[in-house]
Order: structure tokens, then sequence, then C-alpha cells
């Protein structure tokens, strides 16, 4: 971070003095990744002339790095030459992406000034629904024959592989249909040049459906540690791959997503730094405002115990403790689940297994929880505090619902996110705000009822 | 999964029935990480029998993706023979990795199986401590001499690849120091065999240091898109390498680490399914308990309201509204927060930027919030439950309650992180349970002042 400061700091005084050659340079040595960081931060003005002096090669890589709005202000400032080279230097599954975030009337200038082969391969990838497999592959890949040999193989991949996204997995296809892959590790490995493919090649191929859900590939891409995936139609044809750098992209993505879901918010698209406080209002006041409402049911059950807490307005004070033990004990247990789930430990059949988990857990959890509360209570409230209206049987109360309260509100938690799996509904909903929500109703009317019958 | 189900029953089937070539065969077919999964689900009879019958060289990457549990299990039944082919089978770091999961004993009988060599690598990898990247870098990686060719470097390569975790990405040392890379893509795509690799060589060369975090690591090896990472020591002479598919590993396991963080629990190693309900309890209950003990605070403020409270009990009815809205506010603004400081979007410095983004969206949420209250408790408290003790004063005692509560909550929802990690904390310690307790307390204050000026 601070390299990058005194970096930036560099490129501004050579911009100012114009000093074009040495700023060249520099670009030139650095990673497009980087570059496309500095890029993020340069106005309008500055950003397309940085661009135009980075070397061909990386300009392509450090724009497909760049924020969207980025992108959209270098391809707006583009003369149509410039953009003609950039968009045919892109592999097909960055172009697609870049497609799916820019306005009506750039991608109409990028699909025109595409060359007509790029142009197919992207209307291909775009008939793929939002968040499949289709829609984040690449058709950038390289086909092996099974009866060539390794050295036929190896000329045939140093003479084609240049505008591949990786050479480092190679399919075999016959008649369109994938029936075996190879690494270039294997190929060159390989007891002799004259060993033909069908005899080495890997026939077991994992591959998965181009309608298949992108988080789905990521993660067994991330299970079989492989390079890329091969991603094939209903009838086994091979269609495109998807590499390791995009699963990582993916599952990024996708916990970024998960976490706003978990903490009641709308996903947004865009960074911290680059949302506005408007648009996290919007992303963030529909939950706020149900859960609010919700919380409509707490206010009745308490105006219910109108009476009781009339009688004693002691009770109320142990409200909030009741309540955040309940919330924190649900979110512990939903939370864990969720994640379970996520990483494909458990299912919906585990169900049973969950409960039998989670009541044994909150057993012990309640247990203990409600024999601290009584000593807390003791040493604390009773002595330290000197509250003598806090009698034996008021501290059984509380404890008792406390330990009612966090058996309850693990049950919850570790099963409504598999119900919601099986509906069909993300699992992440169901984590500790909704829950809470719930939690909430019925520690409370689990203790005024303890407290009624002991009490009054 | 259901085809992991049917592929278990097949193969339970052949061992029952003795037809071992045939569950051969099918095992022989199968990928290692898919073997891995079947292997953790069998008892410790079954276990060693089927490991057996695997092809030699997918045992051992079999053996790497196994539970450790189940590893240890192998490792007791193996003989001394056994157990050396798998070790020397592995790659240094995985068998690092193994020897820091297995008990004193049988570490020892694994050192003193592994041939010298590759205990020599396990031993300067043992040296780095744990969560570096040195703790998780591989030292089986393909040096090239710059003065080399093309053509010797793809001959040395077939030669001397075999046993490297990946030959894809090569690197060039100059007395033992790191002066560049090559992929093996620009190698077999070079205009020519002669070409020398000083001069196609990438000189920029971005690498770690041996002590950096490895999650650190993770991440710049996924912003970066590389194969693998190159790792020097402090003399900037190279040691390992981290590869693709550890880094999506360590993202992975740090995923889950900081989930459990943020919903107030010690992270656990182990799988939700192999975890006892005492594990969890011991991983749940400190921070359930701290939780409980800090809500005293929350307890003594409304003792000191109880005049107030007596006198109007319907002032409780809105406690757990007014609590949750906090908790849910503030826990939105803390896990955004987290989350950005995790990817690297902010930092310390951007302290003001996320006060004032913050505050702002505060005050559009709580003054939202605010009508929306007012509204329902109209709405839905008054006409529809029929309450006629609300009256106008205590609607707005509510509303302007709730529209501070929403402002205290988000501020410190922002801030706490960002605090934390400026202290050399985990930002995850500041998420929604904490910062719940924190806000309970701020909220009950504000609403029982507002009450007393404006109702007594």
């Amino acid at each position: 971070m601070e390299d990058e400061e005194k970096i930036v700091d560099t490129l501004w005084e050579l911009l100012k003095s114009k000093q074009y050659t040495r700023l060249k340079e520099i670009l030139a040595e650095m990673n497009p990744a980087d570059v496309a960081e500095i890029c993020n931060d340069l106005d309008e003005q500055t950003l397309p002339l940085i661009f135009r002096l980075l070397p061909k090669d990386s300009a392509a890589d450090a724009f497909v790095e760049m924020d969207s709005d980025t992108q959209e202000t270098l391809l707006r400032a583009f003369s149509d030459t410039e953009l003609k080279q950039v968009v045919n230097e892109l592999y097909a599954d960055d172009a697609v992406d870049l497609i799916e975030e820019m306005p009506a009337n750039v991608v109409k200038r990028i699909l025109a000034l595409a060359s007509p082969s790029k142009r197919k391969d992207i209307n291909e990838l775009l008939k793929y629904p939002e968040n499949s497999a289709g829609s984040i592959m690449t058709t950038e890949f390289v086909y092996l024959r099974e009866n060539w040999t390794v050295g036929e193989s190896i000329a045939f991949i140093r003479r084609s592989g240049l505008n591949k996204e990786t050479i480092y997995i190679c399919y075999i296809t016959s008649s369109g249909r994938l029936i075996g892959w190879i690494s270039v590790k294997d190929l060159l490995l390989a007891p002799s040049d004259d060993t033909v493919i069908s005899e080495i090649m890997e026939e077991n191929v994992i591959s998965v459906n181009a309608l298949e859900d992108k988080e789905e590939v990521a993660k067994l891409l991330s299970r079989y540690n492989f390079i890329a995936m091969p991603v094939t139609d209903s009838e086994n044809r091979l269609v495109g791959i998807v590499t390791f750098d995009d699963a990582m992209d993916v599952i990024e993505e996708e916990t970024t997503e998960d976490l706003s879901i978990m903490s009641a918010q709308t996903p947004m698209e865009k960074t911290y730094l680059k949302s506005t406080p408007f648009e996290f209002f919007t992303h963030r006041i529909p939950w706020l405002a149900i859960m609010m409402i919700s919380a409509t049911f707490t206010g009745i059950i308490i105006s219910g115990f109108e009476n009781a807490l009339a009688a004693n307005v002691l009770l109320t004070a142990f409200i909030p403790m009741l309540m955040d033990t309940g919330g924190n004990s649900g979110s512990q247990s939903s939370v864990t689940i969720i994640r379970a789930l996520s990483l494909g430990e458990i299912e919906f059949s585990d169900l049973p297994h969950v409960v039998v988990k989670e009541f044994l857990t909150a057993l012990m959890c309640g247990l203990a929880l409600g024999c601290i509360c009584m000593l807390k209570m003791f040493l604390i409230d009773r002595l330290l505090l000197n509250n003598p209206e806090l009698t034996l049987s008021m501290m059984l109360v509380v404890s008792s619902s406390l330990c009612v309260t966090v058996l309850v509100a693990k049950i919850l938690g570790g099963t409504l996110p598999l119900i919601a799996k099986k509906l069909g509904a993300d699992p992440a909903v169901m984590s500790s705000p909704l829950i809470t929500t719930c939690v909430d109703a019925i520690s409370l009317i689990v203790y005024f009822s303890i407290a009624k019958s002991v009490l009054f």
C-alpha cells in the first residue's frame, strides 16, 4: 500500500513535468493489476492519457482488472481504432463481463467494432443465463485429437497457443464430444514424442454443464485443484472452460454477497469507497424496516404482560440480557450451519443430525449459562450492587428462562438455514438478524410465562 | 452427492462379495478428491483395505485430500514400507501439513521413514512460523538459468519436471537470488528454440517474504492471477513457491475462521459433522458468557430508570424493537467494513471517509425508520391494536430514540473494526455480537433520557 502511494506520487510528478518517456518505462515494468488499481483513482482527463502510454500487450490485461466505471470512462474516451484494439485483445469471457456492466450505447459500439470471430464468441457466451458456468467460461482453449502424437501435439500448441486463455490443460474431443484431457506437464514429461495422445490422456473427465451455477463450478474446481474446468452442453459437447483465476474471483464475490445477506443488506456491486451513502441507504433500509415492523410482536407480548411488569419492574432489567444471549446463541448456530452448507459439508438430509447436535450443544451451553447467570446475579447484582429486590426465586426465573432461550435459539439457528435451502431460498437469509427477531419473541414469552407462574 | 452415494453403495457391495479386481478398476477411474471423500466415511477396518487397492500414483493424491483423523487412522494401520512409500510420494508442503496435524509418535515415524532429501525439505519448511507463507510453500519447483536457450530450458523441464509441484512457472536465479520468471506458455510460444531466456524472461518479479501472513499471500496470488507465487527470504533468495490451489484452500479456511469470529465463536479445525457437541460447547460458551455478563450494564441502566418505567409500563414494550434495530444497523455497517478491510478496499487512513459515509447513510436510515415507525405506531399500535395509552408524545419519544440509536450504531459499526485493525486485533471481532452489546447500552440511555425529558 505504501509502495503504491509512492509510485502514484512519482507518476503524478512525471505527468505534470510531461516526462512521458520515463512514465512509459515505469508503466511498462508494472504488473497490469497494479496499473489498474492506480487507474481506478485517476480523473477523467488523466486516465486516457496514462492508458495510452501502456505497452499494447499489458493494456488489455490492465483494462480487464479495472473497476467498471473506470472502464466506462475509458471506453467513452477511446477513438474507434483504440476501442477496436482493446476489445479484440480481450478474451471472450472478459469481453462478456464488460458488456454485462456497460450501458446500452457503449455495448453497441463494442459489438460493432469487435472482429467477426470475436463477436461470434461473445454472442455465444451472452446466451447463457447470469450466474451460470456458461456466463463465466471462455471459448479460447486448446483442442487436441486422440490420434495425434505427443510431438505433433506440442508442435500444435506452439503454433496455436497464443490466443488461448490457458494452454496448460488441453482437451481431446471426438465429433465435438469431450472424451479426455491431458496437461502440458504430462505432454512434456511423456516417455517419447511418438507416444499417441489416446494412450496417455485422462479419460475420466470431470466436467460441468454450462447451465450449472457458477458458484458450484468454482467450488468443484477448488475441490479438484484444477487449473481449468471443462464446460459441456447437454449433449456432452465441449463448449468452454472456466479457469482457476475466474473461479477465485467468483468465490470472492459470492463470499461478499453472502456476508451482505447475512447482515441483512441487499448485495452491492461496487466497492465501499465508490458507493454513495444513498446507495447504502437503499440497500440497507428495506431490511431494517421489515425487521422493525416485525418487532411489533415483541411489543404485543410485553403489553400482554403489562400487569406483571408493573408489579415487578426489576423483571424489565433482564430483558436485554435474555434477548441478546438468545440472539448470540442463535447466530452462532445459524452462521455455522450456513457455512457448512456453503462448503458442502452438510445437506438437508443431515437435518436430524443437526437437530441432535445443536440440542446437545444448546443443553450444555444453556445449563452452563444458567449457572453462570445465577452466580453473576448473586455476586454482582445482589452483593456488589446491593439490590435486595433480587430474590432467589427471581434469580431462578431469569436463569431458567435463559436456559430455555438458548435451547430454542440454537435449534432454530441450526434448522432454519437447512429448511431455507430445502425450499430453494438462500440459507444466508436465515442468519442472525432474522433469527434474532424470532428468538426475541419466543424468549419473552418463555420469560414472562415462567415469571408469572413462579412469582405471582 | 447422489452419484457419490451410488458409488459408495457399489463399492460396499463389491467389498462384501470380495470382488477386489472390479473394485480396483473403479477406484482407479475415480478422481483422488472423490476417493478421499469416500475414505473419510469408512470404518477403521475397511479404510486400509480400500486404500491398498488404489493405484500408486493416485494413492498419495487421495491421502493428501483426506481429513486428518482419516489420515491418522491410515498411518497407524500402515506397515513401515507402506508409510515410506506414501510419505516419499508427498510434496514437501503436504508432508508438513500432515506433520502439523499428527500426534508426536506418528510424526516421529514419518520423519524416520522419509528419504534423507525429503526429510531435509520437511525440516526446512517446519522452521517457518504457523500461518506464514513459508509454512504453506513447497520447495519443489523449476529453476532455469538466464543464459540457457528456450530449447535447453524445455529439454531441462522434460528431464527434471516429474517431481515438481508445478512446472508452468519457472524461476530464474543468479547466485540464489530471484532475478526473473517465465511461464511454460512463453517458453513454448517463443519465436525460436535458440532464444536466450534472459531476453524473454519477466524481470519484474512480484514475490513475498517467507514470513508474510499466508492470507496476504493468497490474496496477492488472487489479485495477480498467478499460478504460483515465489517466496523469498530476507535476502531475496528464492526459497519456495505457493501454488494457486493451496492459496484457494487458505482463502476458504480464512473465510470460515472469520465467520466463526464474527458470530462470536472460537474457530474449529474439524468439519461440522465430525465435531462433537462438547467441542461446540467449548468453542461457544466463553463468548456467550462474556457477553451475558457484560449485559449487566443494560440491567443497571434499566434499574436506574425504574421509576420512569413503573409510571409508564408501555415504555418497556418498545425496548426490544429499539435494541434490535440498533443491533441490525450496527451489524450492517460492521460487516460491510470488515469485508472491505479483508478485501483490501479500505485501510485505517480511510477512517474519516468511513465516518462521513456511515454518518450520512445512518442519517437517511434513521430519519426514514423514524418516519416509518411513527406511521407503524399510528396505524398498527394505535388504530389496529387500539392502544389509547400510546400518545403522540410517546410516539415521538420512540421515533426520535430510534433515529439516534441508528446513528450511533452505524458510526460504531463503521469505526470499531477499523480501530481494531489499527490496534493489531482481528477486525472480525468487532462484528455484530460485540457491537450489539455496546449499542444496547447506548440506545437504552438515549431512550430513557428522551422519555424522561418529554414525558415527565
